[in-house]
């Protein structure tokens, strides 16, 4: 393994999936996530613990996170919505698993039919439950905090607020708090702010991560700005898939393969291997022939001389 | 006029244009180039002194010069290859001259048909021409760094000669050096380091803008980093129009929507009125109907609750 600088967490097989129509088979599913892993992405989220009737897509999450434990060195990350889901994920034991929490009140009714107390309370039922397993196989609790840069909703969500979330998500038996651009609202200023409020309310090992999209284009600056105020892992969806109802290239979430160029060619490492990343981008697109796949650098191709940070 | 924090240099009307291949009508474009004026935009390349058989896209440059001129405020670029260009240019007079040099002297040979000391030589017969007139009517001359982050020929291009072009441009009689990322090469830490390197050598005053693509997906992710050292003026290109033979979303230019909306919501005021900017971008669309315009803006509108930094 090598060591990197920033982690790129790879949130297509749950993010990605959902979001989509297709339903990708299990034995491709399987596939794919081999293939990221082989590329050296160090954490997937392989699914989401919720039910089946809700999202088939990701009906097959518990077998995901079997196979996903059997690959070495992989961080299985799954999400789950509510202590139901969590103990259903506890059955199989990923080494993570990110509940949300909709900042925007509005929001957390409207999809979670939740309100912020009833949501806190079920993540004070998912410590519990994690806390019944023996301290070694407890998978890590992160709390999502969505709509943290604004809401369609809602409109403009108060820095106070996602401060007031993020403390309480702890008190509630989170290890951790992510930054989550639900919306595709955020901002580079937005970024550095709520993320510096974050760390000096709750100390820089409460948050380390952040969950972008690029709706309006703006995912890749956005990743610029938590990189300045040291944010270590970044969520991304290869081919940018998990989609929006926009144009040609306005994906949801940010093209893990656009990430990883990024950060290379600023001497960072991600410890990902480029041929072996769009092979698994290959596997991916030939599972699913009818999702378009995103990302400039797969057309592009790289500068001629690049010389990716990461030992190839 | 609003005070701007960051210029915006609409490079469409030139960079844009020259590179498809429909014609655009010159009362088309002084429409759209009233129309972006009327948005707010600071500067405006107008067009190229080229010989019309050469880019017959372009052959109206002088016509759109004194049409720039007659809006207020404005200020008026063109961009002139040799000293032929700028002594046609200078029969007009526009307020910014900006004249090529590929530091890859590979790539200069082989589309300029000229060495660096060839090309050195017509910047210094600019400076002469520019002289023989009075003070008040001189353009500003700006010697533009392009293949500064890379060669599709030469590969890697070592910042030393970055920075020994940039030094004998000033010396020729360049008002100030840019840095252009003809081929979409350029990282973050490229931005930063040419930057740096290039202030420390020759005053911050010698360099402000940067020409940045968006090839692989990087344009905003170097804005970024521009920002971060202190550059002032960014080109952009309505609708990424100077595409590039990629796929979807792969414009050439970084696109002026995404560009403003990014430093707006950062609290960087552009002095751009996005109603306005919209309409310019139908101007452009009406008139260029076969032409695929890009952004994801455009496509996703503004997040709810949006305020941009320049009044309204």
């Amino acid at each position: 393994m090598v060591a990197v600088d920033i982690e790129i967490s790879e949130v297509g097989p749950r993010d990605g999936l959902q979001s989509i129509a297709p339903i990708m088979a299990t034995v491709d599913k399987k596939a794919w996530i081999s293939a990221l892993a082989a590329a050296g992405i160090p954490e997937i989220e392989v699914g989401s613990f919720v039910p089946a009737q809700l999202l088939p897509q990701l009906a097959d999450t518990a077998e995901l996170v079997t196979h996903g434990k059997n690959i070495p060195g992989l961080s299985v990350a799954v999400l789950v919505p509510n202590l139901r889901g969590a103990e259903d994920a506890l059955t199989v034991m990923p080494h993570k698993m990110t509940v949300p929490l909709s900042v925007s009140e509005t929001h957390s009714l409207k999809n979670l039919r939740r309100t912020h107390e009833q949501v806190l309370a079920e993540v004070r039922g998912i410590r519990a439950a994690i806390d019944a397993h023996p301290v070694a196989q407890r998978p890590k609790l992160e709390g999502s905090l969505s709509t943290a840069f604004g809401c369609t909703l809602e409109g403009e969500v108060p820095q106070s607020k996602v401060l007031e979330m993020a403390e309480k998500l702890m008190q509630a038996g989170c290890d951790e708090v992510g930054l989550s651009d639900t919306t595709g609202y955020a901002s580079p200023r937005q970024v550095r702010d709520y993320t510096r409020a974050i760390h000096q309310l709750l100390g820089k090992s409460a948050l380390t991560g952040i969950h972008l999209h690029n709706t309006r284009g703006q995912g890749l600056a956005n990743v610029m700005a938590a990189l300045e105020v040291g944010l270590t892992t970044v969520d991304a969806s290869m081919g940018g898939i998990g989609g929006c109802p926009f144009a040609p290239g306005a994906s949801g979430n940010i093209v893990t393969e656009d990430l990883v160029f990024l950060l290379e060619s600023m001497g960072l490492k991600t410890g990902v291997n480029f041929e072996r990343l769009f092979e698994a981008r290959r596997v991916l697109a030939q599972a699913l022939p009818a999702v378009e796949l995103y990302g400039f650098t797969p057309d592009a191709g790289f500068p001629k001389d690049f010389r990716p940070a990461t030992p190839q």
